[in-house]
């Protein structure tokens, strides 16, 4: 006979990255939703009809007849609580959630940068889950862990193998991201058809603060000492559907011959490797396969869009490296960094 | 009596930037094109039937009447010629109309870094038009000048009046880059359609070193003495059709504050505004309205295409300054930069 | 010394069309826009700083620093008011200020299929204008003017002058429609990049039935009698920015030869041309010049947006003949067509 | 111990159809391709070297290896030869192949009229595979099998299960066509970027023609009598990269009440079906859910490509019903059309 699955619910079911979440979690081997929530707007409604399916894929069966629940701790079944919302709700729904004993597994920016909420990417930090101990105002089970913004992610995980091997002590990044970052509807095709929007609100800010916390060091009295890495950003939307492309540049504390350094981003591995969770992908780097690659339509699915590329690897006349960096925002950025983050509690027995 | 217009000719008339210099000279105050030539395939052709015409505006009148010529100085009738041409064929036949007398006025990247060579902005290097001098090879009254590629123009632009009242010491600068800078057919719809391509063939060696020539100093024995600005560049194209973005950071030599900084940008003018050249805009730079600006499809006609706007200006966590440059790539990056020197040649007498 | 111009209100100034207007306003001739409304958010607003301009042109800069109005009638200076209105705030603010004596010039579907409200292509129907003189529950000096939907006006002035000549049974039209006729933010890019929308709410209805009405005759004892033109239609929407592409297939009722069709169409002139409107391009439709056109990118600015222009004209093993029409959908569809139908009520003294 | 699979071969196997092919042969249960040509150019060349991969799925490591063979049929060890050839060389290459012996399996559109080369979409007419026994100037086993072009199929699939409940009279369809129906590199982005080309050459008359010979009746004589169906076609390429949406109205034969219609369609099923071919979706064609449906970049991938989807069926003004289809082109229209008629051929025993 075969365990039964970990209920699961989903907070923000409807948008974007929810479905992205009930369409991974629909063949799912550990988890199975059981409890929907969206805006006031549409509770009380079924899934399948108040929802505007984004996917290619088709909306999972399960899920379709579901009835959407009011977004409060009450009545939710389920410990593990996925947030795929919006940063206003999540700042005062999460804590809610926590207090009252589940287990935020959030998508949101809201609580990310608290001293006591682990900012996760399991390859790159999976020891900062220790700070869940510290969150003292919750419940006694409940807390909340988060995952990084969707412009962080590829970031973060190309200069973590780099942090380790050779330290990163100044990092140029320059973005150009997918419409789909920013939900629906989103960006207006007035605003992006042919065209180029050069600025996202608060993005920087997150670009140039969130990855020092996720490469930290995790204190034993609590809390996270930041990596010691000036980040500056500059971020741009451009028309592409899926795949945040990112132009950086690095320079390393301890200089390291090329070939060094595309061994250190190959050979990246991580817990998730070593656990074999179910959304890990076997590398979470790949190197690009051709000159002009990643590029965003070509390579964003690798890995089942959980595995960052990096290419066009080469020397910079100001700092030490440059290379592209191409990660899924909606998966490996939002989605898939969620699920692979609750995987990495299941397995580790939270 | 008006006086009778100069004549003129174009080498690689057919092309993307061939349509435009024809559109620019339509209704020219100056100049009257007398003589054109394409590829071999087209020779012979009328204009008006050989060429795949991608302007909003109408192929002129004028030229859709004219006989296509060989591509060769015997039988070109005007002294000043223009050359459209790509970069293969332009290292074989510039010099050759030079040496025949003609003063090649040219957007082809074959000659720009030749040493004798002027690669002008009127705004920017006006002085740098005395190495026709040098250009000793060359009959007596031919030469050859050049403008810079098309992404370097935004940026050379924006450097300029920093160089000039901080000096400029490093530059960081990450293109966005439209398709007509790719000439037609170009690139591939499947390439590029909902995609970034992170790669353009040369373009950041030419990023990195056209900018120091233009900034340069004349010397008095000849040549041009770059200045000492470190650039490093990484290009990508995306599906944008006119208007090169540019996010770029600056670390000044003497540092300033940021509104001195947007001073020296808003003032900037130089010597087409002093001497109202036809093309020349009223403002060669400009800062951009709004937060989000400036965007491809919204400012790139600025000033008829020929002001480059400059948005964004902020504090840089790295070098002192970060801000976003948008050139047209057809008009400013080509056509119009042509255009303008010829008519700085023509009215400083040479 | 000039004569003062006359001037002119504008309700909706704010969105897509309104902008288009100001945009036409600017220099005319004829009108000066004096009064703004736009609705109850941005009231009080300085013009230029609550609208998101969309246009490359930029903004007037008599209209940037008015300030905006309440949509009431109370206080609007102008006789003659456009109305960019939607079509809800049309339906109830259209009436009042024709009822306290306003000229509405509207771009707006509320009213456009009364009885006695002309439905106005000054080409074709300029007598419908007499239908004003009906509007007897207006006040006296008052009443409503409206000009088509953005998809009817390319078909129904191709279909005009083959109505003259040779009579129209049946049509078939399948659209491909710009995201711009949609307004802002109108179309969510995540519905629209790289992909086809094969509905528009309400577009069908209005594309089957306005052409019956416009292409109708006037009775003397008042009201039109609609042509009988059996039309059927299939609107989709396109990633393309300006310009409506119909492909079209008529039956005639009297069959022609293809050459006296194309002649038909070409020779088409109507009441703007004679009396020389300022905004009636010299040609209200032209044939394209290519197998492959039009297209709405090369295209859709002839005859500055007011020119329709029609290719492939071939037969239709079906029907009598198939043929493209594209339309600029903003221009020739809603602000050009209002500000055209102001210029005939102007110049023909109403 | 598993049987052996079938050895086959591919021609024209860089391309952007041949790519399809390799990728839906890569884990195919029968064939294994053990033979791949391309043009001259490529010859001799490793597969993975010479191909443009432009599929976001991996290039199958198989093929990556394999060395590219000369494209004429002495050393090609395969009996079933696929054909994803231009239509000139297909012309030219094809007889012979099947006057070596070889079955051609061919998306070409060289041979697909004439009157003894079966033109299969293998639920519609599998019957046809009978005229192979009449190609007769081929060697005993050879013969040439061909799928319909791009365009066509979602249309005849769509009218198939209308024909044989109700007849089909009179058919009018307008395309808007993905540019991965022009292969590579094909349509240039700067003729498609936010445009429409309202012009395919050759298009619409394949799609007028092919329809009624796959509708059409199978002589025991040999040859098919054409299905008695006129239809108008106007094609229209669009800014999409996977996927052909067509806005279809027809007349019937015999007046049918829309649920019986769509009954008609829903219910489709053939001989795949059946067999339960590997390639065969479970419903050929589906009813799209939603009242803006189907979209090619929502609804391509039904079926895995080879489902089509009909949606907005609705009642004609003129005719007597419309409705739109949307059909994967270089799947259900070209590779895995090829591939279907394969597997056709093969449990039929030919």
């Amino acid at each position: 006979m075969p365990h039964a699955k970990t209920p699961v619910g989903v907070l923000g079911a409807t948008g974007v990255v929810g479905q992205r979440l009930l369409s991974l979690l629909e063949a799912h081997p550990w988890f199975e939703p059981v409890w929907l929530a969206a805006s006031d707007r549409s509770r009380g409604a079924i899934y399948g009809e108040a929802v505007r399916w984004h996917l290619a894929s088709p909306l999972p069966a399960a899920a379709a007849g579901m009835e959407l629940q009011p977004a409060a701790p009450e009545g939710c079944p389920a410990r593990l609580v996925f947030s795929a919302l919006d940063s206003g709700p999540a700042a005062e729904l999460e804590p809610r959630f926590a207090a009252a004993g589940h287990l935020v597994i959030s998508n949101a920016s809201a609580l990310r940068m608290r001293p006591d909420v682990p900012l996760l990417i399991p390859e790159v930090n999976p020891e900062h889950l220790a700070l869940l101990r510290q969150q003292r105002e919750y419940a006694q089970r409940g807390g909340v862990v988060t995952n990084p913004n969707c412009s962080t992610v590829g970031l973060a995980m190309a200069l973590a193998p780099l942090e380790r091997a050779f330290g990163v002590e100044q990092v140029f990044v320059t973005t150009l991201q997918a419409i789909s970052g920013a939900g629906y509807p989103g960006v207006a095709s007035l605003d992006i058809l042919a065209n180029v929007v050069p600025y996202i609100a608060g993005e920087e800010e997150k670009l140039e603060t969130e990855s020092g916390k996720i490469l930290g060091t995790l204190q034993s009295q609590g809390g996270v000492v930041p990596a010691n890495i000036a980040i500056s950003a500059q971020c741009n939307r451009v028309p592409v559907l899926e795949g945040h492309t990112e132009a950086v540049a690095v320079k390393l504390r301890r200089h390291a011959p090329l070939a060094e350094v595309r061994d250190a981003l190959a050979r990246f591995r991580g817990r998730p490797q070593e656990l074999k969770l179910p959304t890990a992908p076997a590398s979470p780097l790949r190197i690009a396969g051709g000159a002009d690659r990643p590029q965003p339509r070509r390579d964003v699915e690798a890995g089942g869009g959980m595995t960052v590329t990096v290419g066009r690897l080469r020397p910079c006349r100001l700092l030490d490296y440059k290379f592209v960096v191409l990660s899924h925002n909606t998966l490996r950025g939002a989605a898939g960094a969620a699920l692979l983050n609750a995987e990495l509690i299941h397995a580790e027995g939270w």
